[in-house]
């Protein structure tokens, strides 16, 4: 058996970070892009996410831009909520929620016969701050996403678009990066509650570490 | 573009799994294991997991009986916890929880110099119920369990061992696989938050649904 690495708590990310950039090895990546895709890699130890994350053009600098400006990040699923870092939020003098499981959602999309995820976009786009709106989960949100930037009811200022699955996931991400919107993207199945999470985190670090 | 196929949200998962079952083809799973590795795969959409889990003998039965006698779900994540399906926790009468962010998992640690997630599982050990430990990021986590196994102070009744990355993880998963413990664990690197959510909602579906 393989003997356990000693190596303090504190240089784990560190030494994590080292690995994957040697094993990313020749692999063509934007500088700019780069800590998105190593931190992606580093949540999964998939090496398809050097591979599939797509960006709209100045996706990091656009991304930086809303943090900076203290934003609201909405997320389709309270996992990916649970996932953000606090810490980096609080320093950025932003805010993170998830209207899922809140009343007002499952009122709405009854009221309205829609899926809970769009009920989620309509509760977003009153948001008065600027809004990353974050899917992990469901393709109908982004679905519902593009309906409203197609009839201009809701441009949310940023997408981080990355539903995981085998319905309708790889077109519902092909709407929005056919849209004029700022997205990063995980083209195709892939995906999940723990890589949206990871993008907004490593976007939230190239600020506040 | 791909046209949007239209699937009744209630369908959705259902049409999933059919679609995972005919990629999976030929490979030889067994039957009683095979909605775990199903799960996994429907949550990352990542075929790795048809090949990297490993059960221990009769894992699976051995789960379901913990969880029918009314178990403690101890995760080390809150993400994991967000994960963990409420609705099916509760048909079970099972219950789910996370010391990581808790003060008294802070103190502990300070006190004793270890890890926080060493000190979780120093607080797990106390509960006197049946004890489900999941473990979807914290290789440490899986080091302390062994730790305890060993010297005899604390036996959780199942592990499930799904921590990712690229320091100590596979070692940590190996420790596992060679003890008593009764087990389910992603071999090799990957694993996270969201797979472990994944197999412990996997199993509790095999009794609620």
């Amino acid at each position: 058996m393989t003997e356990l690495e000693f190596v303090l708590p504190a240089d784990i990310e560190r030494r994590s970070f080292e690995i994957i950039d040697s094993e990313l090895g020749e692999i063509e990546i934007s500088e700019k892009n780069k800590p998105i895709v190593m931190r992606c890699i580093h949540t999964t130890a998939d090496f398809d996410y050097a591979y599939n994350l797509c960006f709209s053009e100045n996706a990091v600098d656009c991304a930086l831009n809303i943090l900076r400006s203290g934003c609201v990040i909405v997320t389709d699923t309270n996992m990916a909520l649970a996932g953000i870092n606090k810490i980096a939020l609080k320093k950025l003098g932003c805010k993170a929620i998830c209207f899922m499981a809140e009343p007002e959602a499952a009122k709405l999309a009854e009221n309205r016969g829609i899926t809970r995820a769009a009920a989620s976009v309509e509760l977003a786009a009153q948001i008065e701050k600027p809004v990353i709106y974050v899917v992990g989960n469901a393709p109908t949100a982004l679905v519902a996403l593009y309906d409203h930037m197609k009839n201009g009811s809701f441009m949310p200022d940023f997408i981080i678009g990355m539903p995981v699955g085998f319905v309708n996931v790889v077109q519902s991400k092909e709407l929005i990066m056919n849209s004029n919107a700022n997205y990063i993207v995980a083209k195709g199945r892939k995906g999940g509650s723990n890589v949206a999470a990871a993008v907004c985190n490593g976007l939230m670090y190239m600020l506040t570490r």
